[in-house]
């Protein structure tokens, strides 16, 4: 009695519900959106550098010639052309697969729900590197699976730290279900998994008995070598890898896929069935017409060389402007540099004066299940053009020397909460290796 | 040792994948595609009844003028323009809403899985129409919610049936989460609510305390009248609405949506955001776009048209040709007609000799959670031409002549599989009614 009752639903939530919250990355979405504000915080790809003629044409010619099956119902599974498609795009990374064993699904953000929804019950165990994917977090936490973070360095997951998360988890007689993994061009970190440690791994994760889900949104988007053999390239065993168009290609049209072992791979399809009866057939087709008659891997090189640019301009312009005892990641492809700031600073808390200097990034925490990170952030360097990645880390700058000043004015005031003890923060990513300026 | 292990993954599925299994429709795709077969099995639109230029010239437009942000991320709630323009839809079946309360959805079905996702724990219970959806029920099973069926009759939901299972759920103290209902042009039914059951049934679910879930996709494809005012037309108390766009444009978009009570709604974008990120911005502005600037009222009229002949055909083929004792629903709009065959005959059974006989149907059963339904079929008239559902249900009486000519000579061996006593279905459902033939 007497009490506002905000939810009159919120008796008849479902437990998963409590797992469910707004993500960082979705709050921001409406103040990145100003055009004063320079957004270093979104993964949105450059899609203007598609030739939009060339996609209108191809999309008008298949809607004339093959409307009546690409607006139609599809297969749960995906279109068997696409599957077939999906075989060669993986190839270029190592993989042999078959058609049969591709699951098409509403971009990889799918793939990893109905993977977690046919793999996790409610305490299971999900191993993930330190940060992680924000996107991937929500649905594991959707699931009410429990994240165990793995610290990463510039090589990727450290397989030593690895190891003991798996021992502690077996001694703790927890069930782990999958280790997911970025293992190239890592979002938020930007680093990439060594060849050396990609057997470490799946001997680490072979010997537990530990499946692996690769996540590899970015892999042909390198800037300086050839593609590195996937995870699945090395064993077909135990591992499931989640694809994507959504980077080389256009993420608006939401394809994305998820190989499997047969027989996850038929839970899968019931599971999409379930969740979206089948992946848009009319987007499918024109990702199989574009694979088909557009020079793709040409457009991919073009992606590279944007990004490539982009890449160069904010390392240089970090080197220029940020103040001594900040860090940060150097990627060799993707889209995302991960920033260490001065000992003491806090990502979350500077936020809003970071928007007040029209200047967003995604604060470090997002990217951990157990609040964490608070002293990092993402850039992404993906989508404005270099002069706004220069001026928005002139910015940027400029709130982190004010934070800093005001800081040092306090500096003699225990307890401040400008200077947290940053506890949380797993030793080996803070750490300067090779890779970092 | 010595048993073939044939996946390797049995004892790490989650618990909610033994809710799933593969459905009978689904299983039916390949046979049903095979051209010498009729099928009356798929609920396929009649997407040749498109403009498929005006689509095709509109598509090519949109990407060269706003390709840049249609093949870009969206938000997780969907378009705005977009959700505007579904409340206009909305309006004709005289449901006031604001946009803001619209959630964008991957098709109707994701709408179901989300609903679903955030409303049901294991063990909960749905009250659902008998018989109900196959791919509702495939939803609710995936989320190991337990279905209970509701009697319906010709016109509909039966409320002193549901007023019976709410007060028996009650006294068996299950958590009843929704009702699940498709008023207007049943799938599988072929009946409609009626509306003075409107109300009745809106007062038993709100005394009850219990939701609906009103799934609406065939609404405004009624051929005798205008449509009937929505369940959310008359009250926007504790009802979540399901619309597509699948009927009225076409499914191979993938364009559905949720209308949901604010509180309801916010939770249902976390889900989304969990499960797909986005529904693909560039279908959304195909949809949207061809609502600003296509006729569309007109279209639906097209397809009513085209539907309403398909609905005569097979009512008169039905009774030309079907043998005496078999009954069938006379539906007013939509795809499908619901036969019960005669007493002793099983649809399921039959299945195989009537794809030898070139015809495809769905049996019964998939439609019940409870493994009933056996004496009946689901006879779809959406996708044949006329001719074809002719030819279709001629060849569909001569395997049920044989049939019966075979149980009639085993008539005196007691016991028999062809003559199963049909103990699961509810009489109210079999019962011929005003509507039956």
């Amino acid at each position: 009695m007497g009490g506002v009752e905000l939810d009159p639903y919120t008796d008849r939530y479902a437990a998963r519900t409590r797992g469910m919250s707004a993500s960082a990355i979705r709050a921001l979405f409406a103040v990145a959106s100003r055009p004063e504000v320079v957004s270093l915080a979104g993964g949105m790809p450059f899609i203007d550098a598609l030739p939009l003629d060339a996609v209108g044409e191809l999309v008008a010619t298949m809607v004339r010639e093959r409307g009546t099956v690409a607006l139609q119902y599809g297969s749960g599974q995906g279109l068997p052309a696409l599957r077939e498609q999906i075989c060669e795009v993986m190839a270029l990374e190592g993989i042999e697969a078959s058609p049969d064993d591709v699951v098409v699904t509403v971009g990889s953000q799918q793939a990893l729900d109905l993977v977690t929804r046919i793999f996790c019950d409610p305490g299971d165990v999900v191993l993930a590197e330190a940060p992680s994917y924000v996107g991937a977090l929500g649905t594991f936490s959707s699931y009410q699976a429990d994240v165990v973070h793995v610290p990463m360095d510039d090589a990727g997951l450290i397989p030593a730290a690895l190891e003991s998360a798996c021992e502690e988890m077996a001694r703790a007689n927890r069930t782990v279900k999958f280790l997911y993994t970025v293992p190239n061009f890592h979002n938020p970190a930007g680093v990439s998994l060594s060849v050396p440690r990609r057997d470490e791994v799946l001997a680490i994760t072979q010997r537990y008995g530990i499946m692996v889900l690769e996540d590899n949104p970015y892999g042909l988007l390198g800037f300086d070598s050839d593609p590195v053999v996937a995870l699945r390239g090395r064993t077909d065993e135990g591992v499931l890898y989640l694809g994507s168009f959504s980077k080389t290609f256009a993420p608006g049209l939401r394809v994305g896929w998820v190989l499997a072992p047969h027989a996850v791979r038929e839970k899968l399809v019931l599971a999409a069935e379930a969740s979206v009866l089948c992946p848009p057939q009319f987007t499918q087709t024109i990702v199989s017409d574009y694979l088909r008659t557009q020079p793709w891997q040409q457009q991919i090189k073009v992606y590279q060389e944007v990004y490539r640019e982009r890449r160069d301009t904010i390392l240089d312009a970090l080197a220029q402007h940020l103040p001594e005892g900040t860090r940060w990641t150097r990627p060799a492809g993707g889209f995302y540099t991960w920033v260490t700031l001065p000992h003491g600073l806090d990502a979350t808390a500077m936020l809003p004066r970071a928007v007040q200097g029209r200047v967003a990034y995604v604060p470090g925490s997002a990217f951990y299940a157990d609040g964490s990170g608070t002293s990092m952030m993402r850039l992404s360097y993906c989508y404005p053009p270099p002069e706004r990645i220069r001026e928005g880390v002139r910015r940027l700058a400029s709130v982190i020397d004010e934070e800093l000043e005001t800081r040092s004015t306090f500096a003699d005031e225990p307890g401040t909460d400008l200077a947290p003890a940053d506890v949380g923060v797993p030793e080996a990513v803070t750490a300067p290796g090779p890779d970092t300026a």
